[in-house]
């Protein structure tokens, strides 16, 4: 029986010619990665495992990014415990406040993730280095105690559901509006523990940070993983990030699906997941007015730079509206550093935006613009489900950075089509 | 009998000729500040007191800094007590997440406080102001109120103290380590419900920025104020910012001072004040080897144009030693924006720096680089009371910028004219 590609890549990693889904394996893992808020944990699993050395202080990646710079004295905590950690067991990938950005902006912009990986992390959206054609998926804190220790781990092997993606998508619809349509449609348990692996001629007008912020949102349809096939893109940004060896893995032709969707991207619109969950959608024209308090333009699902390049665009020579607080964060350092030799930052700036350092901070209530009762945000991260953002009693909208920053400029859910033409 | 600078700034503001140490005195505000921690108990009790309408609405200035963007819910609620209010009472300067900054870099910068003012503010560094030769206090919440409803305030005269400023600062010598030296020397209850006036030729060569860092740190010698006389400087100052009337008071020639101090600024060495309290000064000639974890360039005291100036001379080309986080906070948007658009920003995360949007956050210990047990903060900020920025055993280093730099560079507390000579 033909396999998957993510089948592919665990057959391999657990050196058998052949898995099926349903199947208990143990496989080899590539990367092990950990944040701030997960590994303090792990490491006291770790401890009572009785394990003293991590399996490869070269397969570990352990990235402070969830509440630093430290929040308040708990995080400071956390993040010490993992320093701690990092420099005891001489692990090569730890990222230094200032080093450092968003974990699954991170890695592969340092080239720490290739096609053919198996990744694992203990922060859900892991999910994220599908989009190279890894496989790579969310753990616990106890898994990842267990995986550091001995560098292989347990999975049941998942069924898959293809998404055969064509056309080409209209401007200003990028990833972010392709996920929140596919969620809108399958649900927020659509890909319940499947692969969500995608195919199709569409796929080449994608591009990479498109493919990430997909993949990133797999996770958000209950899907074990996300995965693209490996394409030009892929390999040329491989080859402008990474040195490490990659393989690439095609499914089989006679790969089972449990359901094949065909998206024909063109006929997708600008989308916005309302409150409380990333299914519930409704495209920008279908949005009656909605007053909103805070954008946030960051998180690991759209703080890239294309993202940043999209808000610029949008933002340049305008103000946003009165009362309503802007909020970009780039990814990482990295990410930052080219935005501000471009000009875009001096454009947020100038148009009323903040713009912090790179943290996950907002996305999941840590801090940098957590929400008073009552108040609406429309944000470019990855969950709006209650309270996520702040008070229960707050609203989180999901869309991209291009309706995102329409939005900070007219004060309410916005279409960005209707900004570029000089209304609101 | 003549009067102090700030006696003749009492009287005028309460109509009466004459005012002697020790009067209480009933009088007119003309800048009443509050921010996002002190201003919602001073609106609890305005609405206790039956207050319907603040006494003029451009007088009152309202900057959420402290714990903005909203650190977390309880900060978030605050955030929008002083927003509903400052819509509420169409108070004319609320500056929102964006268009903020420290207050006390603010309102200068924004041309809202002049020479000749009296301005309280529910902030014990509101003496800042002091540098542009007006009479400005810290006040508590239910004081604000009260200004607020009236627009007027009771005072007792405070009696003076003269540091008569001869000489010309070394290199690397910053109005920072001239109020470290003096608060070394007075002790942290010198000056205590004291004004701090200072005179002599040794203030020409002092920049505003320098003025301001030293009236910021009356407080931390107990002062009801600090204040400068007005020069050419300030004028100049005064003419780019602002557009308001200032009057100039100087001290009558038979002012009466409980003690002149005669301060040789030439002879003064790059100072820091060690853990815990302003006043356990050592010049950096005198320091051991101390490591230090984290580093601190921002807050009401040192976030300005010429800090951050400094911080980039030093770090330019430079990398942050291995282990040490460097935290960068601009004081205001517009501090921010200069510093970009000078490459200093893009020197700093070259470095390995931290770029934070502008707020108080971890002077205080509120957000944004809070520390942990036994970790050691060398910091530009005004306090380095036990537990101040974390975790009470955590200690705090205050310094000037010149030498934060330095020890950012070094890993360790550092002397700038070592790193100038390439040395660290």
């Amino acid at each position: 029986m033909g396999m998957t590609m993510t089948q592919k890549i665990l057959a391999k990693h657990s050196s058998i010619d052949q898995v099926k889904p349903g199947d208990f394996i143990e496989a080899k893992i590539d990367v092990a990665l950990g944040n701030d808020i997960t590994t303090p944990v792990a490491i006291k699993e770790f401890q009572k495992m009785g394990a003293k050395k991590v399996f490869n202080r070269k397969k570990i990646i352990l990235v402070p990014d969830h509440f630093t710079p430290n929040k308040d004295i708990a995080s400071a905590e956390q993040s010490k415990c993992l320093r701690e950690f990092a420099y005891a067991q001489r692990i090569q990938n730890y990222f230094e406040v200032g080093e450092m950005g968003i974990e699954h902006a991170l890695l592969p912009e340092k080239g720490l993730v290739v096609a053919g990986d198996l990744v694992i992390g203990a922060d859900s959206h892991t999910c994220t280095y599908g989009a190279l054609g890894a496989f790579s998926t969310g753990i616990g804190s106890t898994d990842l105690a267990a995986a550091m220790a001995t560098g292989s781990l347990w999975f049941r092997v998942p069924s898959a559901i293809q998404f055969h993606l064509i056309g080409k998508p209209q401007k200003w619809v990028t990833g972010k509006d392709i996920i929140l349509h596919i969620i809108g449609k399958i649900g927020v348990n659509g890909a319940r523990y499947k692969s969500m692996e995608f195919t199709g001629q569409g796929i080449q007008s994608l591009s990479m940070d498109d493919r990430f912020t997909i993949c990133n949102m797999a996770i958000e349809a209950g899907a074990k993983n996300g995965i693209f096939p490996v394409d030009k893109k892929t390999i040329a940004y491989m080859q402008e990030h990474s040195t490490k060896e990659y393989t690439i893995f095609e499914a089989d032709k006679d790969a089972n699906y449990e359901k094949i969707y065909t998206i024909d991207l063109s006929t997708i619109r600008p989308t916005i997941a309302f409150p409380h969950l990333p299914e519930n959608t409704k495209t920008v024209d279908e949005v009656e007015e909605i007053r909103i308090d805070q954008v946030v333009i960051g998180s690991c699902t759209n703080g890239r730079i294309e993202d940043l390049r999209i808000a610029a665009q949008i933002l340049k020579d305008k103000k946003i509206a009165k009362g309503i607080r802007l909020i970009i964060i780039p990814a990482t350092q990295s990410i930052y550093l080219t935005a501000l030799k471009k000009g875009w930052i001096e454009t947020f700036i100038q148009a009323g935006a903040v713009v912090s350092t790179p943290t996950c901070g907002p996305c999941l209530g840590g801090y940098m613009g957590i929400l008073a009762k009552g108040e609406k945000a429309l944000c470019t991260t990855n969950r709006n489900f209650i309270g996520r953002m702040g008070h229960k009693e707050s609203e989180i909208y999901l869309a991209s950075p291009a309706i995102a920053a329409a939005t900070a400029i007219a004060g309410k859910i916005s279409n960005p089509e209707k900004i570029e033409e000089g209304g609101n």
